[in-house]
């Protein structure tokens, strides 16, 4: 049985052709760390991961040096670099009832932090009117995520941002499920950072992300991490300039030349066209589910608002259950459960049962959609 | 001009063929993350996620649980997690006077945390008596660098463990120039830590490494990230269990294959045979350098107690111009400078000028050192 993978939100499959020979020709012909050593081979590397830190920067209409775009393992090191690295016991954190853990568990265990949750409505979407009168006189930072990993809701970052510069507080955003699938202007959405995964809607390999950085916000950030940066190296304390500053550690480099085949895929495309492909394919499955009892969706319909992540609460099936059928008869793989969101569902009413979710990449078709609602109406008894 | 790669103390290079075959392999056909999702794909992944924890624990005798090898970004990580994770204001930490930046810059910055350094002779090596008249009242770690990443001198773990445990103190070890090198023995040294890089001896790609957590020791550690671990996903709270506990995030799958398929190699190979290799190497290169006006050998000459990592300091040439001129004329790559261990430079004489580091790995042949020893006559005027 051929197998249809709708799992994108949790890591995108497949990756465009250059990825994996980008990481190969690193492996077996480049194999040189950055910034350590000076031959011809590291300053390739040093030269692909300038073009990556560059090309970032680019894709998110960031004004600022391409040193302030930090390499990371992931998204959620990105996260745990803001919060942990930003916020101080007695300071309050605004987020949003729609969080992944990557942000609720590095919050929550932050001794003497307060923390507020904007509340959403049952679609998901930020109710962003509650949020000034979230505001004291400690608040310190609004972070959230840009888009559900659950029901792919995306927030109207740039209405949220504006009020947090009249504020005066810094803004944070976790991009997990919008980098690459949703247009981000770093500027506009007036963001002191945010954190992206390399190996979502980036189409990278997993174990490599970014933190972007502005400057300010960077001057008042200590780092998590600290070791040997092959800078400075005279001195048993870490440089105050970026990335050093906050890329301690041999960094990963088959994954730094994966990630820039993958941006550079993602650039040449446009953000805007692989957006619109998704978007095709998204109304079309949200067209087929209307048709169909027995199930609900999570979520909004209103597609200027979301990415391709659909999440669909079974009414008369266990929703694991859904998700084994799905796969063993029909081969179409989904993640089902609580996606490390429960805030997330129980604002959209699916906690604790969870929920069954698709979620839709630049290389899904029409026909993988078709076999999907085709399987739904199967288990559906339609 | 074909290029003789000498710089294994930074980065292994090449890796064994196998590496970046299944690293491209889980590229390009298998894709799925581990420990979030349940179809065919994402149970491949656990299963060499799996096979990659029982080998490292077989090749450090580890008698732990394969859950307790942890899954790190690197070395550097490890160690950030052993330090922050255990250490809090008001105790004392002992290390050794030869430590790496990745021990030194996060200790140090830790507020309230007092350091010693157990003094070294002029080749490196802990003067392992005394250790015991450091101890007070508030030692609550002794953590070093089981090899010099600049002269390759390898300290006697399992006097000092012994020293350890009888003070009922934690042992920790960063094993970045020994492991795959050296003979570990995780019980024997009494460790109650251990971090390794996966992209040095152990042949493995950079961006993954290893942490060794005895259970007990486990227990007592905060873990430095939170975030998603594909488990509990109906807590806001980190899980207590391992590895969950200190994997959050989607872990770096590429790299997990990579390493996987080089750990195999290490244990097909047998650490002592990829040892005896090396050190015939070593032994050839130290014999050459013998004759040789000009420059001054930095650590030990005794086999037994180094890795294949050697150091030279040029004393009528600059070391940077040595190790440009080797790279340029002679097609020999080295690294020169600090090696971010100022520490131990100052212990073995070549600070600040620092040193030009010539090390050795499982490909390089005799072939290899008479090039290097020829180039270096050359450069001697000899």
């Amino acid at each position: 049985m051929n197998t249809i993978y709708l799992d994108n939100a949790a890591t995108s499959f497949p990756k465009p052709a250059g990825v994996s020979d980008s990481m190969k020709r690193y492996m077996d012909c480049i194999g040189a760390t950055i910034n350590r050593s000076v031959y011809g081979s590291a300053q390739d590397a040093g030269l692909v991961t300038l073009q990556l830190r560059q090309r970032l920067g680019r894709l998110f209409s960031f004004s600022g040096p391409p040193t302030h775009v930090i390499l990371t393992p992931g998204a959620t090191a990105g996260l745990n670099m803001i919060l942990a690295g930003f916020l101080r016991p007695g300071d309050h954190c605004i987020v949003s009832s729609m969080e992944h853990n990557a942000v609720m568990r590095p919050l929550l265990r932050m001794e003497g932090v307060e923390v507020d949750r904007i509340p959403c409505d049952s679609e998901g979407l930020v109710q962003v009117d509650a949020l000034p009168g979230l505001f004291r006189k400690n608040t310190r930072l609004v972070i959230l995520a840009h888009g559900s990993n659950v029901c792919g809701t995306v927030q109207d970052a740039q209405a949220i941002g504006d009020i947090c510069a009249r504020h005066g507080i810094p803004f944070a955003l976790d991009a997990a499920q919008t980098a690459g699938h949703f247009p981000i202007d770093f500027q506009r959405f007036g963001l002191s950072a945010m954190a992206v995964p390399g190996h979502k809607g980036l189409l990278g390999p997993s174990g490599i992300g970014a933190l972007v950085l502005r400057e300010d916000f960077a001057g008042l950030l200590t780092p998590l991490l600290a070791g040997g940066t092959g800078s400075a190296s005279d001195s048993e304390y870490l440089p105050p300039y970026l990335p050093d500053r906050f890329e301690s550690g041999t960094p990963n480099v088959p994954g730094i030349y994966g990630f820039e085949a993958a941006v550079r895929f993602v650039e040449e495309q446009g953000v805007d066209a692989l957006r619109a492909h998704e978007m095709e394919l998204c109304s079309r499955f949200l067209d087929g589910l209307a048709d169909l009892p027995g199930l609900r969706l999570c979520g909004t319909r209103d597609l200027r608002r979301r990415v391709g992540v659909i999440s669909v609460d079974f009414l008369h099936l266990d929703n694991a259950e859904a998700a084994f059928r799905l796969e063993t008869e029909f081969g179409i793989l989904t993640r089902c459960g609580l996606h490390c969101a429960p805030s997330a569902h129980k604002t959209l009413g699916s906690f604790p049962q969870g929920t069954v979710r698709f979620s839709l990449g630049f290389h899904n078709s029409k026909e993988d959609v078709d076999a999907a609602l085709a399987a739904l109406r199967a288990l559906s008894g339609v």
